[in-house]
């Protein structure tokens, strides 16, 4: 009976889809059906990526509320999608939950249908099974007529980064010792945003290759210089970080989905603060020399950089 | 300086990946940017589904080898978008382990492998974590140009299935009871195959409505009923049981995995099993009375049907 799809049928399975779903309101479209239906522009590639968070490894509940535990979920998601210069187009959403964290999942689904609002991307499907451990896999589908990878980039070219770095890994430090966050850090952490418009303004303007900073910017840039077979010159002097973060924050924190970005030429910092509110700012540039990895230099001497998060070390 | 893709990074979570794409060799492309490339052919829609297998919950590894369990969830989620009657163009895997589990990974990647081969889907995209709980999360996305919904079928129309049904819940019979399952009844739970080409032959010849028997033939014949705003009648004299299954497993045994398929006249049977090689039998029709739900009879009579199984019932 209503006007998003067929009609879903009986089971608590059931009844938790369609309380997620009424709890979404217009954003969730289509549901109920076997498989979502995705129409990408005329030309237009589809781009499609996924990714999870485990309760416990990925976030924490005791340092976020589960809106901003889902919130941040949806936007990691689509922060590689936005690294591709994609538009997104609909996103699949599967929980896994043990049965009496019912009540948790609706709280874990404000902040997803905030985090699609605020990114304009419609929930088209899903799924939820019982677990013994809270998880979130999201899914993302996007399309983009060129899109941006993370090989591109030639020898000499510059090396910019969105936003300012280092609030998600300052707020973690926080938390870690017991203190309370800096509001500011603990927004970057609890509140990111994928950078979906800039990417693509940044992709009309001349960028070659794209990577969303998940990683840690020295761990994000060693991707890029792996997958073009060059190294990358990363000037510590000049790395926007947020106030009250440390150099090591900005340079080795993950989670901050800011873009990592070559450009063919100078890119117009001015312009784009101008459009999205956040600096746009040369970092360093890429280097000829295949497998020399990240160099990070500071007042003109080489600094031991540190590396980023590996999700799967012990 | 693999043909597949950009290089990967440093880390143990990169050298997992890098693991399983040297297991599936040419089914994975393209891995190793931030998102995955799907472009359906000109004119077609992008179907999209998502289906989570967790150990202890959908697959125990004391029931089936570690491949099985991975043969076993991609089909699954084929399964889904072979309901739409849409052609497999990827599929993205996201994993949830702890990390003393990686070989187990390597044995579920080898049955995931073999059923991307079997539907011809390549594996485009993932992601690994470290979590407490064993899970798979499969994406898969496929393309039709008509895609074949729940909805659509109208009062009076057959109503067919594919395949032999109960061989699954035969088979979990059996393990329950400490029972070695016969051999072609833990088959069919093992390594279900997605009705990719049936769906699309039928969904060519007429059929007007579709869904996959994922919660048992009952389940699944009541969510069509919902999705239609129709009755369905099920004559239990006419369903296709496996040898040795019973009547209830065939009407109540979920993850068959056949299709339910509803259609505008009648099907040649004969041609669909020169086909295929499997069966495809009337089982009932489409009522027009709304909200009757699902009526089963036999020998002209209505029985009580048992229902499907429901992950989220405690």
């Amino acid at each position: 009976m209503t006007p998003r799809g067929p009609e879903l049928g009986a089971g608590a399975e059931f009844d938790l889809v369609r309380a997620l779903v009424a709890r979404w309101g217009d954003l969730a479209r289509g549901i109920g059906d076997d498989a979502a239906l995705v129409a990408p522009p005329r030309g237009e590639t589809m781009v499609a990526s996924t990714d999870v968070a485990v309760e416990g490894v990925h976030f924490r509940l005791d340092w976020m509320s589960p809106a901003d535990a889902g919130y941040r979920a949806v936007m990691a998601a689509l922060s590689d999608i936005a690294a591709m210069a994609a538009a997104p187009r609909g996103m699949l959403l599967s929980f896994v939950a043990p049965p009496d964290r019912r009540q948790l999942l609706l709280d874990l689904a404000d902040g997803i249908g905030q985090a699609a609002r605020d990114a304009g991307c419609p929930i088209v499907g899903g799924n939820v099974a019982r677990g013994s451990e809270l998880s979130l896999t999201t899914t993302v589908l996007g399309s983009a007529f060129a899109p941006l990878a993370r090989a591109g980039a030639a020898p000499g070219q510059h090396v910019y980064v969105t936003g300012t770095l280092g609030g998600p890994a300052a707020a973690i430090r926080a938390l870690n010792d017991g203190r309370t966050p800096v509001a500011l850090h603990l927004d970057r952490l609890t509140r990111p945003r994928a950078r979906i418009r800039e990417a693509r303004w940044l992709a009309a303007r001349g960028a070659t290759a794209c990577i969303d900073i998940s990683d840690g910017l020295v761990g994000d840039a060693g991707h890029l210089a792996a997958a073009n077979a060059l190294g990358v010159e990363i000037v510590a002097d000049d790395i926007p970080a947020l106030d009250g973060a440390s150099l090591d924050d900005a340079l080795a924190g993950g989670e901050e989905y800011e873009l990592l970005v070559t450009a063919r030429a100078p890119m117009d910092e001015a312009a784009f603060r101008d459009a999205f509110g956040i600096p746009l700012t040369c970092v360093g540039r890429m280097s000829g020399i295949a497998g020399a990895g990240v160099v990070v230099t500071q007042g003109g001497r080489r600094i031991e950089a540190p590396r980023g998060y590996d999700h799967f070390s012990a």
